[in-house]
């Protein structure tokens, strides 16, 4: 699976799964712990910093959305700063939540506007919290949460991190950052199986927020109280989930930690933008705004290419990829996280060219490619990709 | 495992899990349909009765909260029956999303009274739903919700369902019974692991409630619709638990599905509370009220008996029990549901007793035994306590 999550994990991860855990047992407690503390070590920050990480049952949606159920007072205001489907997500579970807020948009190939917040901060004294997505999945653009965090910071506002899909790949340091509560999920770049979120936050700022919760199931205060009491979820933890997530932290560990990691990835998606463009596609976005989680192309622009015949025929193979997620170009997206490595990433590009040659759709001449002569790019060494791919270039 | 669930499951369940699967592939997304099928069958309905199955990512409270936050209008009041920790929790969510409630409480011994229901019906006419807890687990007691859903349907009022605990093991009519929505989990009597809860409802009732939800993770007709949709989840879903799901159903069908399951756990119970008397052991609840689900007993008398430390000792020869959960006794519950056989059983009487043993705690001479000697009771085969616990009992 080339997906931002569930995305391919290890077999050792899905083996630990194969044990029913008691979610009283002390053993099973003393787990759930372990992974609260390695949580907040991923993010540079400790219980004696005065941060903590609470995990909750469901997606990440439901970790995002019990920060602001949770954390904003009755009277808060939100400012989103939004350039994809998960910033327009925070946006719809406020609205559905009665929770005053504003949208900071930028189009979804630019990132968030921290000079747009600061005046936007300026204006509106009603601001409690800031919020955004540090790596918008929708296309893969990363977005300056350090810079978005100082901003928020220097008016005095809370400052939200939806860092679903880059949390565990890409160094993040809270304190450093200033950021009070970030949201994750269990099967991103830590490579375990859905199942849970976390939020790491600031303790002081979670303690502020006595008497908000608006729901019991995401009262994060609540959970945390739960934990701090007896090590326990309040509620049914999925066991299983947790099992697999201590033996991806172990696996993340041994890969070097976020560092290691973040190569394995960096490695992935160079691979793959290099082979993606030796075929002929064209990424989305601009490099200097691309991160290494998951990358958007455009469709071919031959008129016969069909998505859903490509999609079907390349997981007829064994690889899938994901569907595109907006409206005004036609894109689809492959994800470089995961279990993946490089062979990997190579035998997609392979799959991808000779999909398309059993497609018959014939892929433009990639620019580099006319400009310096096929040769000449020189970054995948000649014969990588197989004899179907290379007929399928024009002028081969 | 002898616990409420998370329980024991089959391994062949587990091993489902050793697969990554794609959120958003067209297998998976056939599976979930046919998950959500299978579930209307177990309730005695189907899509063309009117009703509609819908899963939702976190633990059954989510599940629980999400009727109420969806389904309640805001001008709505929901009257809950309690004797346990359920209904007690059903009254905090509603709190907390200050929706207006009614308690009608009885005894933790006592079942739910459709008689005080159909009173304070009469005289609340602000009352819009009534909600229920079936198997109450706290205590193990059975409530007589097709009783109360008829009180509910009298006097026009929805009836909510919470049937954790019992639905898959515990035939339940929806349509016969008059319920509009019942609420279970995963990892209850179907024999799953923990990740999602499920939520069978009539379509009408659903369908009236648009506006309504209080939360976008929690707002069961936006699920809903987005199964309608496509087959997908709104949010990742937990795949693995959802794989395991599916295999947890097809062992259920093979054991003859509901009629099936029942005759087992019955008799799981049957072995389990005979033996316990045996061993000295009171159970708490009347066999009358008293579920095939999960069971609760008095401590032992002795003044020396630590819970902690006969839980431990029990732990560490395999067998996990479960606390109690009410104030005013001193109580432990012991589970007769999931991958357990009467062979299973009788290996954790057999611990029980030689735990006991072990810990220098004396029985008091169960009453059957005092008033028609120990071999007229019959009910257990002879030689099936081992020595130590034949040691236990006074008088032997």
């Amino acid at each position: 699976m080339f997906t931002p999550g569930p995305l391919t994990t290890s077999l050792s991860v899905k083996q630990a799964m194969l044990h029913d855990a008691g979610s009283w047992h002390c053993e099973f407690n003393a787990l759930v712990t372990s992974i609260r503390e390695s949580l907040l070590e991923l993010g540079g920050v400790s219980r004696q910093d005065g941060y903590e990480a609470i995990l909750l049952q469901g997606s990440g949606t439901f970790g995002v959305e019990a920060v602001f159920s949770t954390c904003v007072p009755p009277a808060g205001k939100v400012a989103v700063l939004a350039n994809g489907a998960y910033g327009e997500r925070m946006l719809a579970m406020l609205h559905q939540a009665k929770i005053a807020h504003l949208a900071l948009r930028t189009p979804e190939d630019t990132p968030n506007d921290p000079g747009a917040l600061d005046k936007a901060l300026a204006a509106d004294r009603a601001v409690t919290h800031v919020a955004a997505v540090h790596c918008e999945t929708t296309t893969g653009i990363i977005n300056p949460i350090a810079k978005i965090a100082r901003v928020a910071q220097r008016h005095g506002r809370s400052c939200i991190v939806d860092a679903m899909s880059s949390f565990g790949a890409v160094p993040i340091d809270l304190r450093r950052a200033g950021i009070d509560y970030l949201i994750s999920s269990a099967n991103k770049c830590i490579e375990g199986v859905p199942g849970f979120s976390f939020i790491l936050c600031r303790r002081a700022a979670l303690l502020s927020c006595q008497g908000y919760a608006r729901s019991l199931s995401l009262d994060l205060l609540g959970q945390w109280n739960a934990f701090e009491k007896n090590g326990q979820f309040r509620y049914t933890p999925p066991t299983h989930a947790l099992l697999a997530f201590a033996q991806a932290l172990n696996e993340l560990e041994e890969e070097g930690g976020v560092t290691g990691r973040a190569a394995r990835y960096r490695r992935n998606h160079q691979v793959l933008v290099e082979g993606m463009k030796r075929i002929g596609f064209r990424p989305f976005l601009p490099p200097k705004v691309q991160s290494y989680i998951i990358t958007s192309f455009h469709f071919p622009s031959a008129p016969s290419f069909r998505f859903d015949d490509f999609y079907r025929r390349l997981s007829e193979r064994g690889f899938i990829i994901y569907p595109g997620k907006i409206s005004q170009f036609d894109l689809f997206r492959i994800g470089s996280i995961g279990r993946l490595f490089e062979a990997d990433i190579r035998s997609l590009l392979a799959a991808i060219a000779e999909t398309l040659a059993a497609m018959r759709i014939t892929m433009e001449r990639p620019r580099a490619l006319t400009a310096a002569g096929r040769g000449a790019a020189g970054v995948l060494p000649p014969g990588e990709l197989p004899a179907s791919a290379a007929r399928q270039q024009p002028g081969a």
